[in-house]
């Protein structure tokens, strides 16, 4: 098995992740979180999410925590924020975000229960953002890309008919995402192996960890040629709108995979844990990372054998 | 990528699992879970430990456990004890075990912390106990096989000498442990590749999950070759004689996993994870399985897409 050199990692947490925490987390302490995801080499980031804050009020802050991160631009960063539909886009936009991720399911009732249209009114939405803002650079996450928790497994076409939509569009990145967990790794290289050949966009995934299948369907997508993953600081996240959606794959039990393989992300792990500790003491929530209780290979003094 | 359409799951909960439970365990609670783990199709399976209860009390039943299991012997079981030395293979013996595995480790460091001698003595015990008993199986554990928390990373002349050993002695089975799951899926791929060519015995994996890669090094293996697999219910275990270990890789996860991808394994996950509800009821303990916390296909009315 020939593997990359080296495999880009995008933070989903500070929207993904906080979004799923249930007490609101001071403004401060995302602030805070992160700059230490920066400082450890996350070079791509979903910082937040423009969406109602009555629906969504962990995200009431999104404009206070883009503005805040894009001001001080220590490092470099390609700020991502969510956004569910054409007020979020252009709210992002006005807050300086010139990367955004739209959401559309290929399961109509999903579609349905987290953004609350047809399927067919969200692919015009995101015609209509790509063609109102000359200089944004739009992806697109297409949610419950294996099953639903409504309509069971969704059936391929669906997928490939978005991804066709989204390519014809203009979308920059399509992102596979396996809102539910419930993916495996002969699915997830079935599905890729297609995408890969017929999308012109480049394929990111993003797969919850829920049934513990989040690494394993990552190296699944890895051996088929995806080379982009959405993960998020501690496992956090799931879905609010999805039943049995719980936890992402923890971004650094993804890094301690793929450095142990040889196989570089650009992240310092040990920098990384730190952030994952500021997680730990400051937000009321349950890890479900391995790497947060695991002791360090640092700690073990034992050298990884890199097999480049 | 092509998969088998089936594997061997080896139960070592009862050993592996309980006897890093701090707290003893009655013998009844122990039995009633080996009771529930057969019914729900496990055949193979370690149900003790047969060890100096000074040094494991969590084992000091060992005679009991084996034959009330014996005994009663409703359903199709292979069942196994672990013995560190001699004596421990002569009291399985004669409880009645025909198959015993015995642990060597790879690194001299950690075989003198988890059998108190030298690896030398070990392979002089395993030559000993294979030609004492006309009728016993013996399988080899090798411990610390990809790294140990003394010496750090294990060489590979290491592991191909006890194999080389090993077969020469008439082993069964050889497994190959990773005892402090710091393995990664190129190394176990590297390691396997070639120790499937050279050994006459079958191998098994035996993976440990402190870092979260249980799943994804059990995946490497099955696609190199490996088709037996160690796993404890609940994730239970760890060592208790090598500082950082956590964690055995869970069986209802790597059944879910297995038969997610339409390889069976005989056991019905619905059924052994109401023994894994028996364990998180009568055992003071925090399981670190996934599939122990998510909703089961059958609660999310989703329909197994296996693809054979």
């Amino acid at each position: 098995m020939q593997y990359p050199k080296h495999v880009e990692i995008i933070e989903v947490g500070p929207r993904d992740g906080f979004q799923n925490v249930k007490e609101f987390i001071p403004t401060q302490i995302k602030l805070d979180i992160i700059n230490d995801l920066i400082e450890s080499g996350i070079k791509e980031m979903q910082l937040t999410s423009f969406v109602n804050p009555k629906v969504l009020p962990q995200m009431a802050d999104a404009s206070e925590v883009t503005r805040t991160i894009l001001k001080s631009g220590k490092k470099p960063l390609r700020p991502i924020a969510l956004v569910p539909n054409f007020k979020g886009a252009r709210d992002a936009y006005e807050n300086g975000i010139r990367t955004v991720s739209f959401v559309i399911s290929a399961s109509e009732k999903h579609n349905m229960a987290n953004v609350n249209c047809s399927k067919e009114e969200s692919v015009d939405t995101l015609r209509n953002i790509i063609s109102s803002f000359y200089d944004l650079d739009v992806r697109l996450d297409i949610a419950t890309a294996f099953a639903c928790p409504f309509e069971g497994m969704t059936p391929e076409d669906s997928v490939h008919d978005l991804v066709k939509i989204a390519n014809d569009a203009g979308v920059k990145e399509i992102v596979i995402c396996d809102t539910i967990g419930i993916a495996n790794p002969k699915h997830v290289a079935t599905l890729c192996e297609k995408l890969l050949t017929s999308s012109t966009a480049p394929l990111a995934l993003h797969i919850h960890d829920t049934r513990g299948l989040g690494l394993v369907n990552m190296l699944a997508g890895l051996q088929t040629g995806i080379r982009r993953f959405e993960t998020a600081i501690g496992g956090l996240g799931g879905c609010p709108f999805a039943p049995g959606a719980a936890g992402n794959t923890a971004t650094e039990d993804a890094i301690n995979m793929f450095e142990s393989m040889g196989i570089a992300t650009g992240i310092d792990l040990e920098k990384y844990l730190k952030a994952v500790e500021v997680v730990k003491q400051r937000i009321k929530c349950d890890l479900t990372s391995r790497m947060c209780y695991a002791r360090t290979y640092e700690h073990e003094k034992i050298k990884l054998d890199v097999r480049k």
